[in-house]
């Protein structure tokens, strides 16, 4: 593969991050909402800290890219913004919770201290704690142009891939880890839930936002399952092979605290062997869609070859 | 006032606690549900501990009771139900994340054990966490029989309510208070978001699950706003008059934690003034609806005059 493809993937990526950070600087806006009775300064301050930090933007870009295979209706592509919006505030919630003492206990976050290391852990969880409900408030706001029975589906699809049975279950499985040593299967699961559930919803997100019928929306979910597993494959090899300093967050520590990462247990090269099965998987996915697909095809590399 | 009145209502609120943990216990079952993959047995454990505790459901109790206000379909009155266990996912959340110990650091809750001390700080921020997320997955599951429009305002209300308008936003600003030393407007603000917020929608939700028009979905809230006050009212005079023992939590924390309350401004005859003003607006607020609020008029006076 040459770098020509990246290089333009890596635009359209940072151009995405940027119409979506508009809408998330506007959900974090200091002017409280209808039937808000005011904003706490301190408390938006460290939600802006942990949301408007720079990061990839990933799956929102997912939510508007598979949106953008079923429609080209401005209204329902900005919708698909403002839901993929929504879900960032989730993983931003999700990562500024593990961040802290009792949970990975740490310090730097894309190379910036982490929500507890500049405010405090009080603050820190409550500023978790409000974007997540922040981000259900984005779906159902009047500002968001999609049928209400959309936002249901919506809603439900978020709530289960971040709750108990997806992300936040995850992370209790991933915590676990250390003591319990899950063979290959348990790895499997807890990778699922913990990074995998949230992209796979994702781009059920998105196909739901471009009003994809049902058959088309399972479809989506299963590409977006087949990524999210490359993802945390490609995770796991960075965390074995990258510095800390190209990471922008400490390098190694899942070997540090003993867990077991398909890395570990089969090594680099099956892992790789592995990425490379998903990604065929992932673009076979993609192949009804021709070239309306071509940056999701390059999002799917991306992920699978991602160096930071 | 005789004591007859005030029993016939702990009947009725026990006996719609009984039906509410029903609906709580069905959410909080092992058996995933679609779009979950697993549900790992500790966190679900957790959250079991932070929830079927046997709370007063006093938040459940007033979404059937505003619903039966205007409506007396049984399909209805099951969805406020479960509504009314969405609200209490969301109150037991607030808790196990107030009680942790960057937070109020309180070991003791009903008289048990606080989740993280029954399990650990990362387990009782998950199980919060979760909770969050299930309470919307409650509201817009395909179980709970409302048309998608009122789910869609039941989930935005909620999220509001909250989230750092409400809630969450409370609870920052209750930490705050410590060094903040907040004025009367300032307790007010406060009181209003931590408890005031939740209890307010309560009664909207309600009206919303009943099929309540406009007018009335606001009257309730402003019902629910005046016993909410109510509410912050009786618990402030409990902190300052109360034993330990009879609240099931440490008492006098406030005063120690040197946080202004409306008592401490005051004085406790100004404050139990004050409280029966608010009663009497929450009556008239009930007044239209003749015999059939009777037992919200029980519950206004039980919130007023609550001993724990």
């Amino acid at each position: 593969m040459s770098d020509q493809p990246q290089m333009d993937f890596q635009a359209s990526l940072a151009a995405r991050a940027r119409e979506v950070e508009t809408v998330l600087a506007d959900l974090l806006d200091a002017r409280a909402e209808t039937g808000e009775i005011t904003r706490p300064e301190r408390l938006l301050a460290a939600m802006r800290h942990g949301v408007l930090n720079g990061g990839k933007r990933l799956r929102p870009f997912l939510v508007v890219e598979t949106a953008a295979l079923f429609t080209r209706s401005a209204d329902l592509l900005d919708a698909a913004r403002r839901v993929g919006a929504a879900l960032e505030c989730i993983h931003c919630y999700s990562l500024i919770h593990d961040d802290l003492p009792a949970m990975d206990d740490d310090d730097l976050r894309r190379g910036q201290p982490t929500v507890h290391k500049a405010y405090d852990e009080a603050t820190a969880i409550l500023a978790g704690d409000a974007l997540v409900t922040l981000a259900f408030d984005a779906i159902t706001s009047d500002r968001t142009a999609l049928d209400p029975l959309a936002k249901v589906r919506l809603v439900s699809g978020l709530a289960r891939a971040a709750g108990i049975g997806g992300m936040a279950g995850g992370q209790a499985l991933d915590l676990a880890a250390e003591r319990d040593a899950p063979d290959e299967a348990g790895i499997i699961t807890l990778q699922a839930m913990k990074t995998g559930a949230l992209i796979k919803f994702a781009c059920e997100a998105g196909a739901i936002t471009g009003g994809a019928g049902a058959a088309q929306v399972e479809a989506m979910g299963e590409y977006g399952a087949a990524i999210g597993l490359a993802f945390q494959l490609a995770d796991d090899i960075l965390d074995a092979t990258a510095s800390t300093e190209a990471l922008g967050k400490r390098a190694g520590k899942d070997a540090q605290a003993g867990k077991g990462t398909l890395v570990a247990l089969h090594g680099l090269d099956w892992t790789r062997k592995q990425l490379i099965g998903l990604v065929d998987q992932a673009e076979a996915l993609l192949a009804p869609h021709g070239i309306r697909a071509a940056t999701l095809r390059a999002a799917t590399r991306f992920i699978a070859t991602r160096e930071s």
